[in-house]
């Protein structure tokens, strides 16, 4: 079972590679804390939480592979059991005048309703990589959109 | 393969129902130009448009089920061809203060760019969806939030 997404981006691929190949770029559209390594073999760390300072809870992934301009892949090495062991992947490519984004979250075990609220906060979570790639400014959490109760 | 989706709502099921269940409800957030007859056993036209009146395509659902406050399903007649023949469904519960939409558009044959599409797509309508119930004012097509060189 996959989650997948496209968006077409206003932006040069390299703007959005490195959205998506830095620490920098990351925390720029999914969360303001980022931290670790994004080179291949590294790790990244994903943390969230509230506008008002409380953590709930975060992610962290293994870099698989950076191509850039091209493709960015990590494996999930630990958070929600749901996640560990999945892949994400981006993959970028220009049509018209936009950097297309075929994003995919691979290999979930179950279609459980936590991953039908994954892919809902994929799409709010690509929207904001637009906006960061092209204006500067995502929705990076703890400023994230919010839909429901699960945050 | 499946397209699911998850989202909170602030207002109660039977908002949301009425959203998906009648014609205005669903031109109220999807597209302005719903038309036919939102009954079990009769079947809505859906067509979209640019801003500036070009028609860009449509779909045509038959109505399987309706469960007042709890779900509505659906099957595609007409449309493109990858869509003809899937399943589209929303179940609703209550959980917190929330109406839970779980959202589900099943049994694509491939898992083609033009599905990653409408993913993204579907969970911009669902947010319309959600602005619909909780204030009476959604982004139906024309006015969609647009993610693209495919709209």
């Amino acid at each position: 079972m996959n989650i997948v997404h496209r968006i077409g981006v206003k932006a040069p691929a390299s703007k959005v590679y490195d959205a998506l190949a830095t620490i920098e770029g990351l925390a720029g559209w999914w969360t303001e804390r980022t931290t670790g390594s994004s080179k291949v073999g590294g790790s990244v760390a994903f943390m969230f939480h509230t506008p008002d300072g409380k953590e709930i809870g975060g992610f962290t992934m293994d870099v698989l592979e950076l191509a850039p301009e091209q493709r960015v892949r990590w494996r999930v090495k630990d958070g929600p059991p749901e996640w560990v062991g999945t892949d994400i992947e981006f993959h970028l490519s220009r049509q018209d005048d936009y950097t297309i984004v075929m994003f995919a979250h691979r290999n979930w075990r179950e279609e459980v309703e936590f991953m039908a609220h994954c892919s809902t906060k994929w799409a709010t979570f690509l929207l904001s990589l637009r906006d960061f790639a092209e204006s500067g400014k995502g929705q990076p959490s703890p400023n994230d959109l919010k839909i429901g109760n699960w945050h």
